[in-house]
Formats: C-alpha cells, sequence, structure tokens
C-alpha cells in the first residue's frame, strides 16, 4: 500500500457518503481544516488520537489507520507549474510578488525566511457587495539566517546588525 | 533598454543613496509598499503621478519615467523553482498544501478561483516572545467558473448550485 | 477510482454505442459543448441534474455520478508542449501571438487580464469555397489589476489612469 | 543586430515618442492590428511598403527596414509556460480545453486541424454592465490530414469519410 | 480501455503469429505502408473499411474495432529528444539542419510552412555498393502565412509580396 | 570571437548587401544549397576554396575566414521543440511518424538506423494546381547495427540474419 | 551593477594579487570560512564591519561595498544537477540518502525538519594513511512541524506525540 | 518482482507490527543506520548474511531475499529538486553553499572531490536548550583529480602541485 | 506484453535460480557479454538462434522469446542524467570532456563521428596494487560528414581536405 | 574575466595563428591531449609550470595566466543531451548501454563505481580498410562503495563479500 491507494480510498468513501470536508474535520478535530484535509490528502500525519478516529470514521484496517500518523513524503505527486488554475493562481502569486516579499521582509526583518514549517495559515470568507472574497491569514516564525563561527568584532549568532 | 537594465539602475542609485525601501515608498506613495516595490522591481506598472515622483526622486530621463508606468512582462527573470530561501518558503507553500486549499475553497464557493488580479496583500510583524512572526494577510476576489450556453432546466450563468 | 478512469470508462461506453458527442450533449443538456464535453473528459464538474442525466445515460453507479458534479484537478494528464498537432497549434498561437494581445489588451483595457474563469466559447463550422473555417468565438470578462492600499492623491481601487 | 535588439529599439522610439500602438498601425496600415503588433514586436514579416513606412516613421536606416522585412525566428524569447498573467491566461486555456476542442473539432470536420498559419483574428471590447470584456473571434482554415497512398476500395486523397 | 492497451495487443498478436508489416499492409490496404504501420502503433486513424479488415485479421472486439477508427491523441506517448538511435537521427536532421531549411523554403515559397498534415512519404531501399541507403521522399503542401485584414495599397490575402 | 558573431555579421551584410541565399551559394559553390546555407548559419564547415571564396565575398579578416573552415558546435542555440512554426512542423513529423520510420526501416534492412551523417538531402518545389509542394528527398546510408564479439554458431561482424 | 559582476571583479583581484581564501578571510575575520567565502561568491551578505574590511582589502567603492552587506539572491547561477564534479557528489548524497535521512530523523525527532537557515558547518582535513579525508560536521536546529489550530483533545502547538 | 515493489512490502510489514527503525537495525545490523534504513528503502544492497536476517524477520521467500543482496539502480523514483521539506533543505544547502565548498576543499586539497562512495556519515540529536539540534558528521576520502599521460617536468601521475 | 515486462521475468528467473550473467552469456554466446546482458535488458536483439537458447533456459513461450529477436525502443525507462552513481560517472566523462573529444577527433579525422552503432567494447580487470582498475577499450568506426552536392572544384563525395 | 572569455581568447589566437592542437601540446607538454586540450577548454586546471608554458605561447597577462592554474566550474556550458553529433554519440553509448555496463561493473567488482576521477583515457585512430576506427581506451579506479559502522558478525570496512 503506498500513501496515495489510501487517499485514492478515502475519497472513494467520502463520495459515497456524501460527506463535507467539514463534516470529516468535525469528526476527527484537533488542526485547522487547512491541515486536516491536507493530512487526508496525504501531505501530512494525523496524531495517534486524530487516526484512530479517522480510522472509526471510515473503517480503516490497523495498517491504514498507521499509515495516517506516518510522515508522508509531502509534495508526491504535486505537478509545478500546477495545471488546476485555483492552486495556479498562487503559485503566481509567488512568481510576480516574490521579489517583493524578499526585499521587505529582509528589509524588516534581516536575513532570514519566514518558515513554513512553524507555520499557521486560515481561510475566511470574507462577505463583499462587489462578490465574495477568500481572505487567508498567514503567520510564519521568522527565522534570522545564523552566521556561525564569529569571532572578534561581530556578534557571532544571530546577529540582528545590518 | 529594457527593464531590467531600468531595475538595476534603481538599485544602483537606492544603494548609493543609502535609501530603505520604507524611504522610497513614502516619497511615492499611492499603493501599498508590496506593490510600489513589486513596481520598482519591474513586476508591476506605476500610475503616471507615481512614476513622475519616481523620476524625480531617481533622476530619471522621460523615457525611463515612460517605462515605469508601462506594464511589464511579469514574471520575467524569476527561477521557479525559487533558488532564494525566503521565496522557495512560500513556494513549498503551495506545493504542500495546494490540494487542501482547492477543496476547503470549492467546497466553501463551488467551482472557481481566488483572484490574483483583484488582490490585496498586507505584510505585518507580529511581536512573538517565542520569536517575531512574519504575518500576511491577503484576499482575493473569489471569481466563480462560469458555465455559459445552459440551456433548459439548470441555471444559464454563474450558478452556484453543486 | 481516480478521474482519468472514469474518462477512460466513459470513452468505452461511447465507442461501443457508437454515440456522438452530439447525442451525449444533447441527451444531459445545459451547458455548451465545450464544456459538456470537457467535463466527461475530466476537467470541469457538471451541475448535479447534469450528472444525475450523464449517470443515467452511462449506466453509472452513485459514486461516479458523484465524482462528475465534483472539480475536477484539471488539466490533469495533459501533455505540454501538446504533441497532438490540432491542440498543438492552439499552444503555438499563444507562442508566436502572446506578445502582441498582451500590447493590444493593456492598450485598450488597462493593466490586467482576460479571465480564464469568467469566460465563454463558441465553436463554429464556417464553409468557405477554400476549404472550410473553423471559427472560434471567445469573450472573457477583463479583469483589471487592482492596486490596493492607494492613498493620497492617486485613486485607490481599480483604478484606470495610465 | 539581432531582431530583439531592433524590437528593443523600436519600444524606445515608441517610449520616446509618447506613441500608441494604435497610432503606429495607423500609420503603417495595410494588416490587422495583432499582426503589425507582432510583426514590431519581431513576430511576423512587413511587407516591403509596410517596412518602408515603419523605417520613415522610426527613422531606421536600411538594414534595419530590411530586416522588418524578414520572417522572423518565431517564438524566439518567448517563455513557456507564460510567466506573464495576461498571457498566461490563454496558455491555460489550450492547458484545460485542448481535449475537448480537439472532440469537438475531428466530430464536426473528421481527422485534421485548425490551422494556425491560414489564420485571422480579432479583437474587440465588448461592453458590459458587469465588467467589460474581451472579444477574440478567429477562424482557421480546417486543414484534413491527407492519407496518400491510399489503393482499392477507400479513397485515395482527403477522403472524409469515416 | 485506451489506445496503448490496443496497440500491446496488436502487437501481441503480430509477434504470436509471425506476421510482417508488410503481410499486415497488404491485408488492410489502402494506405502507404507509414500510414499504416503509424496508425496500428495509435499514431492516425483508419478508415471503416480499413477498421473492419483489421479488425477481422486481428481478430478484434467490436469497441476495439472502432477504436481504430478514432483520431488518437498523437505523440502520445513519444519520447523526446528520442532515446531509440534510429529514430534520434531524424530529430538530430532536425536540430542541425531546421534554421537552413527555414532560409531556403522561406526564400523560394515567401513566409509559410511546410504542412505536415497534407502531407506524403514515401521510403525505399536504395541499392548502394558502399551500402544500401535509406531514401525517404516528403512531399507538404506550402501553406502561406495570410495576413488577415490587410487594407489599402497592400495585397490583403495570401499575397506572396515581399 | 564566438561563432553566432559570426553569423550575424554574415546576416548583416547579406541584409544590407539585399543579397539572396541563391547569389552566395552561387558565388561560393561546391556543396548543396543546405549545406551552404547550414554552413553560413553555423552548423557545418566550408572547404578551404570555399571559405576562402566566402570570406572574399563577405570581406572577412583571415581568422573569421579560418573559423569558417572549422567545425563549428552544431545545433548551439538550437531550441527544441522548435518555436518557429516552420521548423517546428519537421519536428512534429519525428514525434507522429519515429515508431512507424522505426518499423518499416527495422523490417526492411534489420537492425541499424539510417546516418545523419552520410546523408544528402534535396529540396524542391513542386507545382500542384492544389498549391504548390515542398519536395524533399533524402538519403541516407544503412548503417547496421554491428554485433561484435560473436562466436561459434551465430555470424561475428555486421550480419543481417534476424 | 549586479551580484555576479562583483563577484567576477572580487576574483579578477583575488587571482592578480595572488591571494588565498585563507588570507582573505583571515583579514575579515568573524564568520567561519565556509560562510565569508560564500559570501564573497555572492551568496551571503556580509556585516556592515566586515563589508567594509572587505572594501578596503579589495579597494571597492562605496556602492560596492554595500552591496556585499545586501542579502543576496540566494542560489542565483547555481545549476542543478551541478555539473561539477566536486559539487555533484553532494547532491549525489541527497538523491541517494534522502529518504534514510527523512526516515531516520522523523523517527528521532517526530515531524519536522533540519533547518538549512539556522544551521552551522566544519569543514577539516582528516589525515588517514589510505588517504585524507573531508570532514564535514554540520548542526542544525530541528525545527518541529506546527500543527496550529489544535482544539479538544489533542495538544494544540508544537506537540511531540506521534 | 521490481525493487520499489519490495519496499513497499517491507514498509506494509513495518507498519503492521509496528516495529521501528531502531528496532529492525538492531535485528540486521552490521552497518550504520543510514546505510540499513537506505539498503531496506531500495538504494543499498545489503550483504548476504545480512539479506538472510532480513528475510527472516520479514518472512520473505528465496527470491526476495536475493533482491536485498543486489545492488539497486540507486536513486530511482528520487524526485530532484525534492518536493518533501525535509529533504530539500538538504538540497538547498547544496544549491547555495555548493561553490564555497568548492573552493574551500579546492585549496586545501587541490583538484579533486570529496567521494560519496568512501563516505561514512553519523546523525546524531545535539540537545539544545533553544531547541535540540540534527548534528551530522561526514568525512569522505579526497580523491585527487589523476593527471595521466604526463611526461618531461611535471609528475606524472596523482601530482599535488599547483 | 511490453518489453519492461519481459525484462523483470527475466531477472526474476535469474534471481531465483541464483545465475551469473557469465553464466548466463555461456550459455547463449555468440555476442560480447556487454551486448548479451544488455540484450536481455531491453536494449538490443538477440539472433534467432541467440533467442532460441534464451527462450529454452529461461523457459519461454514462443511469443516472449520472439521478443527478444525483436530490436527493442532503445534507451526507454533510462533516467537522464542517470541517478545511479556507477552509471552517472560515465555521464560525467561525456560532460565534462566531450569538447576536448570533438577538438581531437575531428582534428585528427576530419568532419565526422565515431559511431555508436558501428562500434565495439571490452571491458577487463586492470590488477592494480593500488585498487584494481575498470578497463574500457572501445572501437568505433569514423564516419566522415559527406558533403554532397559538390560541383565545380572541390571534391563532390566524401572528401577529406580542409 | 570568466573562465569562457579567457576560453574564446585562446581560440581566436589558435585560430589567427593557424596552430593545430598536436603543436600546442608539444609546447605544453605533460598530460595526455585528451587532458591539455580539455584544460585549454576551461575544463581543467593546468599545473603552474604548464600554465607558465601556455601564457609565454598565447601571449597571455598574469591574470590570464593565473587562471589557467585554477579548477574551473567543469560542466560549465555543457548543453545535455548534446546537440553535436560527435558528442551525442558518446551520450547515446551512455543511455542504451549503461545498464549493461552496471551489470558486468557489479558482477565483476561488487558494488561500486569506475571512478571519473582517477581516471585515464587514450585516443588513438585504429587503420581499417572498410573505414579507420576512433579507438578510445580507458580506465579508472574501481572505487567499492564502502559500508561504515559495520559491527559484529560482518566486515565493517570496505568488504568484497556479496
Amino acid at each position: 500500500m503506498i500513501r496515495s491507494d489510501l487517499t485514492e480510498k478515502l475519497l472513494d468513501i467520502k463520495r459515497e457518503k456524501g460527506w463535507t470536508w467539514k463534516y470529516i474535520c468535525d469528526q476527527i478535530g484537533g488542526f485547522s481544516p487547512v491541515l486536516l484535509v491536507g493530512a487526508l490528502l496525504g501531505q501530512h500525519k494525523l496524531t495517534k488520537p486524530q487516526a484512530a478516529k479517522a480510522g472509526e470514521l471510515f473503517g480503516l484496517d490497523k495498517a491504514e489507520t498507521a499509515m495516517l500518523n506516518e510522515v508522508p513524503m509531502r509534495g508526491a505527486d504535486a505537478v509545478m507549474p500546477p495545471t488546476d488554475p485555483l492552486i495556479y493562481r498562487f503559485y503566481e502569486l509567488v512568481l510576480v510578488n516574490g521579489p517583493a516579499w524578499k526585499a521587505l521582509i529582509e528589509e524588516e526583518f534581516g536575513d532570514g525566511i519566514m518558515s513554513a514549517i512553524d507555520f499557521d495559515m486560515q481561510m475566511e470568507r470574507l462577505p463583499d457587495p462587489k462578490g465574495d472574497r477568500v481572505k487567508i491569514t498567514m503567520s510564519g516564525k521568522f527565522l534570522p539566517f545564523k552566521y556561525y563561527g564569529a569571532t572578534g568584532n561581530v556578534p557571532a549568532y544571530g546577529y540582528k546588525e545590518e
């Protein structure tokens, strides 16, 4: 059994039962929907209690339940650049705005990155008379580039001087 | 003159003058910093009054100022997957989370996309005792996939039924 | 079951029954043929009533019918550049004419795009003594690039000034 | 001198003079704007009289004028998939709709292609209270796949039988 | 059933029966061997009478026979650059000689292409004491690039003037 | 000086002088036009006498003339898949017909290839009332795959047995 | 001025002066050699005092010195897979051992990554009678994948449970 | 049976039994865990005694056990650039630091490479109050580039002079 | 049945029987081991007598035996650049030394190539106290580039003049 | 100055002087021609005495001479797959024969590689009445894959057992 087989099975059951993601997330609980749905699509692990609940909900056997508790090979089967228009638009945001994000984050925080690991994200519907909007709020820990091995008159670790 | 020549010139002047992006944005005004910096890096156009201010600030000639008012070939010179770690982390977010975003947006809004054109974005510093965070708030208009040519017993235009 | 399995099944049935696309579209109705055929080839969703009709026509079970009502991962399995000559010619049109389309649309409409989501398309046969022609009429909503965060003396939202 | 040098020169002059594409097309005449702008961007040749007019308008020397009358290496410098959002949307239309176009054209016309060479295209602004639309009308000659070498009881040349 | 499954089946039968392509082409008839073999390898369609003969020869069922009469997704499964030495040599001819062919065809015929659709090809063995040669004779209709929308003092349609 | 600089120079002179390829080939002589034009475009070497004639015709210095007598890095600067429609059509012929060519050549000649090195090619205009055709006649020496090291009861060298 | 121009200049001076990297690192100080050399090759920023020392050492002007204090577009100009054998061997280590590293790190630390940002590295020569060895010691902070949005009976933040 | 089938089987058994890699490595023994886990994931061979132990542990048949003793096609199924964040960070280290590693190794050792074949690697957990660290110690034999064929006044074989 | 299925079957049998390649080559005979092993791995054809022997040895049916006598689609399933270190080293030799090989062969032989078709290769173990060496001796027929169509004062066919 | 500038300069001088590679190698000496020519084409370093001789021969300044003594970024500017037919044939040998080489080397030597670093190569002309042959003799040190960390009953270091 490979992870995409399990994903296919979960989607088959969801389809047959007529469940929504909201219903499934409510049954499993514990994480934000983005993480839970991502886990069921094979991009994250569930905790043991969550995997147990998912296993019960979907009627999985022991090995399938264990697989939901494993860290998957993330990004497997992703096609880049994305061919799906919904996902491509996010890709395009990176393509077009990447250099500006880099310039502004570095000016504000110094040399480093916004973590994609210590990272949170909420998705909301923003009612708007001109057409509702998708609102996404993300926050990632800023990780300063560490300059080790420093000696003498410059700070050795995680300095912020420019 | 091609756009990247102008970008190189603007960065040379910024470097020689010791200006920050914040200072430059304050001088030009009118847009959020993400858009203004993006425009100066060759990814967006400035309005005529903005281009005039930028031209004055950087000491540009008439043609250079006009070029800032042109829509550039967006994404030119971008490398994908990004090699720079700061930009790559955003790419990775799309790679890993794309399918979950698709599933949740479609369940909430129906078939369609979050526009990357009618799109707004704010970047903030979020103080955190465990390490400050980069907070990004984005909102894009939801654009429902239009099914034209409908006849008979299903709605013809921009229906939301599932 | 993945979407391409379902597509393969639908094509097998169409082949065995000897149906034309025209016949199938007439049975399902509601959309233009380009959309209906695209949906059956796994690129769009059908509405619930359409999926029900398709299910009845092709003798599908409940889960297969439900899958036709899901938004697929669009563009999956597409090969780019297209190897099929018929599809490649369209690709070539973009390759060769893209920059001119960009220049003319931006001069006429300002900064923005022609939507590929709020988009309609008709295909007709144009009799011509030198050889019939394929006539394609497309119209997509122009989406102006929004410049948010505007302050002071330039318009803040969806301006059209150049 | 290579073609992109000439294109860069033409755009520099256009920028300095403050000309629109419409003005330039009116001065040169003879083709639709899509073709004329494409030719000036290095994707098509101009006829000799057109090249002469362009040469006069832009103040070109003899060799530059001659180059405008040469068939360029079409598609040179194009980036695929396109990074610019405006051009990408057209690419996406091919990506998502290509198989449906193929199915419908072949059902209507038989085996063959829509020519991208014997091809015409108009672009118009379609006023719409919900937002103006870009209307594109294309027509390409249908070229039936020729099956040569036929003998006996099937037609030898350009048959339409299925 | 997808086309490559059918191709695999046909090759299995050919192998078990010990048939040559020549024998198979003689049984089906109607096209040149290049077209017939290409069709059986999944790159072209057969006419209905040809498909019927092929179906009888190979003992196919109705749906398999119908598939041979469908236009396949040409080029599917092709690997480019070709890894097989025999096919690569043709690719190399295009790689090395493409620009010269372009220059000479355009000087002789004007702006346009040699059609790969209205195209014929013969393959012969040319005895030669230094080693026999493969002789290939191709002829494709020249398709002039059409410049539509012409007005005033240049010809409007399919002109040949330079 | 690199080869593409020399090619650019030759094309500049050709353009300024208003020469045709036919005129240039007549002046240099000795090879078929496909080879001569290919050599001037940087894909082949000229013999010393030919290079001397070309040097005189174009007014080249000693080093430039010597470069024309060098074997260039063939295929340099070629873009594959070709973006230019004229060259792409040849590429498409390989893409679509490659497997059939392989099957037929191997059935006729045994295991081996058609040489792209010991190779000749003529291009002609074929008048045709339905539109003139480009006729291309190629012949390449068949090179049998050599199976060395053979011992015992199978032929050791260049056998033709199947 | 772009960063690779500055790198080229620094290498020209190093070559003309006959300096070693060791000498240069001793003059600038403050970081480990891997970081300092990386910075001079355009992959990291130097601190202001370091940039000042480097500017004095290499005789740079104010803008060049400022550029050394900027965060560069990391990875620019890198070729992947690396063509240089020395760099390729590191790439191969990732290619071959990546899955085992993932399995072992995740078993020991849980879901997360080894940071490439909060990262230190030493390189030493390890004398060995069979041939000296390159010893590399790296340590990167383990960053646990954060699961935000947790509710109810599973830990909300940075949990370690499996 | 292909190697990835065997890997899938081993992981299924590990999952069903609830074994850790540590337990499995202890049972098989003889290599460092990085090598053992790599071998079970299809990247290395086990020795015959190790394969026998693994066969017993996992209940494999003779052919499966023999396959564990074969050198696999290393790197098969690896995706590069890696999509999984944990593996990508190692790739990024090569991307960003490759040129500096090359410069320093060559300055210290002369022309050559660090072997990825005669190579050892340990992975440890480094407790750190700011967050534990992954410590990796690698050592690879330095392989000097051999310059054969030397004659006269320079050393002929494996010289170290610069 | 496709060729890789047959290869998988042959390897399964070899593994179960515990045969070496040497043993298998001795049973089949007639070619050098490089060719025989290549043929069994799906890269070459065997002669009929060889295929018969192989069929008997491996217990193949008639169709499988016939497939061994067919010219396969060479290079199918090869991954380039090779991920396996053993194969990659050969690729690297071409990458690094290709231009020098070209320069030296052309200086010695004139314009042409070393055939990869009329090609022989031996592999030996070269005992060496510093570590045994792999010795490879290859010889390929030099194929002069033919310049056809020559007229007048240069030789017309296969000339060697420079 | 970057390495390709120096290569271009060396080739310009060679061309102007009319030197052969043989003449140049004789003047510099010390390495086999493959290595010397490779070094002058920017793929290897020369020793200091060799660089001095080359500098004198070509009239280089101090920095250019120093650059010849540096290890270049090998493989820079190489195009893979090679477009030049002479180099491509070597690439094809790897593509087609790679798996057989792997099988035979591993059976003879065990797990490991043939070094591309401790590697020697000779090129000779082999007279043959059917056409002279290019003979290439290569020998590379076999590097056994080292399995470190071994414990207990299997050898710890560089074992040869299978």
